[in-house]
């Protein structure tokens, strides 16, 4: 049984540094509880301090481990790391395998790392709607970095680097796919660019070719390094945190960070409240109200327009 | 200049076949306008007869080139065929290469094939939000079987599983990607595996790996038959034809149609609603509004929750 603890209190232990205290509003914000809504309400203006980071990339590219790796380079160099694994087969949810799980274990008794596992909105990954708030409670809590990971699928790199300031995208020699799907766009959001395992097979091919891919990108825009790691020694980690740290230069001089900050706060907002929006109605209209209707569609009598008009009407009342 | 004709005349001239009717109809249910809405509503009663097949995978899969062939194993059959292509890399889209094109320019000038490229959501791919009345505009119009083409990213496939009777897994040797993404549950939304170019090293691997991750399904759920195919060629698409077949007559003798029909619609008036929702918080709130609630989230004075709070409200107005 837990003990109720007044909104107030939680809040005052959580801006004292009290890990409890921050396990416990991230649970409740990620069920979007009321209480989570209020601690979020009270927290929200320490939040804007921290450096966001977004690890995505294909499956078995290194993603958690890259982030493992990222995660001890910043304790070596004296900063704390909240990190967020969205990757449903992230070893961080599911227990680390070989060499990792070292790593892992010592960062996750490490005081200057918190790291949590989320899941995500579909049986297929995704981002959970209530990512950006739990990155928000990291980032209020004091980390110097927070790292969301998520598994590499199309929409969800859209919304990563909505929330991310500065995206990581992770690739592996020998892999045609990855390609494949770069140049349906994903490479467009990925501010550093990552060859992992760069001691396999492959890996200086993989450089040229994504060379090729950038020098194709608008004259002007800014182009994203590429960079050789090998995450499992660790190797090339050292170049990856100063890359982050020049892009988060290069966000605030050229402007940047501000717009980007406007445009997440905006996606926010407006996904929170359809978010409201479906909460109401739900409450203003009866399973069997809601069943009527999708019987009548499903039985082609309405169309689903007519049918969705009635239920957006049932919030005005 | 287009001549204003009566939403009636039109809908007259698609219920009577006329293809002109068809792709005007298309186009504005696909621009969501008021008389797309109009369109629909009229002929949303003539839905329901198609067979909506999905058709997704990997990039470089051989989506494209399957629909394609699995489309003229339909008209060898005396069958018609309506296409929706999403993916934005499809040769539907951009142009078909090579020996593709020949059977692409033979499918475009076929009256029993009616083919569609539609944008996509997000720069990435992902359904458009209009998918699935574009579907149901190809269904009221005849077509005996409508197959939608999907990139295979995430969430995609999950929103295709949702608006497809039977969903079709493409796969080629080759990609130990495949298999991963797999794992993380793409293969329980398929309801046929398919191999394609089996005549590439690797395929009979590949459908030993298939056999070995369906064994793991739970007892007494259905097992998704895994076919060979050679789509360039074409090869093995009769049996991928019978298959689908064979599905359809699964759905229709266990109950699942009804089932899947009911959530379908589900999903539809959901999403609609959603929408409708979204336009009234447009309508209700100018722009200089949203800016500033967006402006004090992003300075940090005003959580995006309570934002949103005063965003839905609006709507009630």
């Amino acid at each position: 049984m837990e003990v109720r603890v007044p909104v107030t209190e939680i809040v005052d232990r959580f801006l004292a540094g009290d890990r409890r205290a921050l396990a416990r509003i991230i649970s409740r914000v990620e069920n979007e509880t009321p209480e989570g809504r209020d601690y979020l309400r009270d927290i929200f203006p320490h939040s804007g301090k921290a450096h966001i980071i977004g690890v995505t990339g294909g499956a078995g590219a290194g993603k958690s481990t890259l982030t493992g790796a990222l995660a001890s380079e910043y304790r070596n160099r004296g900063k704390t790391v909240g990190i967020v694994a969205v990757d449903p087969s992230s070893p961080f949810t599911q227990g680390a395998i070989l060499g990792d799980r070292i790593r892992m274990q010592s960062l996750a008794l490490d005081p200057g790392v918190f790291v949590r596992s989320m899941a995500s909105r579909g049986a297929l990954g995704g981002l959970a709607p209530s990512i950006a708030d739990v990155v928000a409670v990291m980032d209020s809590f004091g980390f110097d970095y927070v790292i969301i990971e998520t598994v590499g699928a199309g929409q969800d790199e859209v919304e990563i680097a909505g929330t991310a300031l500065t995206t990581l995208l992770v690739n592996n020699p020998g892999t045609g796919d990855d390609i494949q799907a770069m140049k349906a766009g994903i490479i467009e959001i990925a501010d550093v660019l990552i060859v992992n395992k760069a001691d396999h097979p492959g890996a200086d091919i993989l450089v040229s070719q994504l060379q090729a891919l950038l020098a194709l990108a608008p004259a002007g825009s800014r182009r994203p390094p590429i960079l050789k790691t090998i995450a499992m020694k660790p190797e090339g980690l050292e170049k990856v945190a100063d890359a982050i740290d020049d892009h988060r230069r290069w966000l605030d001089e050229s402007g940047e960070l501000e717009k980007h900050r406007m445009s997440n706060a905006r996606h926010q907002v407006v996904a929170a409240a359809r978010a409201i929006l479906l909460q109401r109605i739900q409450r203003n209209t009866s399973a069997e109200e809601l069943d009527e209707l999708v019987r009548q569609v499903a039985g082609r009598t309405l169309d689903p327009h007519t049918a969705a008009e009635a239920l957006a009407d049932s919030v005005r009342g």
